[in-house]
């Protein structure tokens, strides 16, 4: 297996909305739903606080929210910058309509949630982290509850030596993610035509799920 | 559990698009995701003959076959009819991406295929069945192969005392649904805000896949 650095990554996501032509609601559509699945083969039923950045990597945890929501869990969103794109509208108006709340103070959420899903940056972030996110980090950094990471394990937890609890790599695992340490590492997104699938080193997924377990694969390789 | 009218199941789909919020690529996805997961819960892996209309059931089809065809199946389709719309288009690139044959014979693929997939005409379609749709309706009721329904039980089944031998309903089952006589039937669509899915009597889903098998229950309430 592969791990794809920020260009090849990058020219991945071009490749599919242009070549390939899906439409990004579809990729969302998937990605976030595998992230949902992943969350709910490990995690038993409980309350999810999703944290949601700006961008992609925040659309993809506003459709994994609803998601979550069909599948019995309790979620509610953290998202404090909320671009004025239609995409990420629709996308939160749909969480809403599932009488998923948007709550304000993160703290006193992150003590009542079980998990907390952190969609806040993808693999296309770099620089500083601006506030309102320092403070969003540091709160996560400091808490003991399980983190869920989409696609990126988060910046904060290397700085101070912590591992997310489980990595959702989302199309394909990205550098970043060779050097996860938590429980459970998994895919998602199962879209990638098998010509593209092939020059990425996608392992195969065996049944009719939308994500797969990476754990015993990286185990076995490493070996 | 309600069947639908066609007026209503209208007014269910200018709903989720208008006032949810939903883009017509995340309900198609979803859509036929559950078409291709209900097949998969069903069927062994095998060649399956997709037949696509000009509309939204031929755009869930499409999705359905891609779907099928990451899940292990060897899909083609038979589509006679393609639209010059943007939205169908992409959805047969990304088919023809995955390495989906459209064929051209359709009889000889009927003898070829395990399974078919109706996806001709959806809940909205009425009057006559003109061609090429007549000749195709007349080649799927006179094979013994097993035929799953998109959404609507075809007619030509009706008129032949013959019935798909799987019926997927979408989002809820209609009216026409309330007679099927097959061996399966699958609710699909996991999209339903929960204040719709009170209002239209949903049964609830119980995992986390994309499908429902509704013959027990419909089984229990007719009891």
């Amino acid at each position: 297996m592969k791990f794809l650095g920020q260009s090849i990554a990058q020219a991945v996501d071009v490749e599919l909305m242009g070549r390939y032509g899906y439409a990004i609601e579809q990729l969302m559509e998937l990605a976030g739903l595998s992230v949902a699945e992943s969350i709910a083969r490990e995690y038993p039923k409980g309350r999810v606080l999703l944290c949601i950045g700006p961008g992609n990597n925040g659309g993809d945890g506003l459709v994994a929210a609803r998601h979550l929501y069909h599948f019995g869990y309790t979620p509610s969103l953290f998202y404090p910058k909320q671009p004025n794109k239609d995409l990420y509208k629709n996308l939160l108006h749909q969480c809403v309509s599932h009488q998923i709340p948007v709550i304000d103070d993160l703290e006193a959420e992150v003590h009542k949630c079980d998990l907390i899903v952190d969609a806040l940056f993808g693999f296309s972030f770099s620089g500083a982290v601006r506030p309102p996110f320092d403070d969003v980090l540091r709160t996560l950094s400091q808490t003991p509850k399980p983190i869920v990471s989409v696609d990126v394990p988060r910046r904060h937890s290397r700085a101070l030596g912590c591992s997310p609890d489980m990595l959702v790599s989302l199309t394909a695992p990205k550098k970043c993610a060779e050097k996860f340490g938590g429980r459970f590492h998994y895919l998602g997104g199962r879209f990638v035509p098998p010509e593209m699938a092939k020059d990425l080193g996608i392992p195969e997924y065996a049944d009719s799920s939308q994500c797969m377990k990476l754990g015993q694969l990286i185990g076995q390789q490493r070996l």
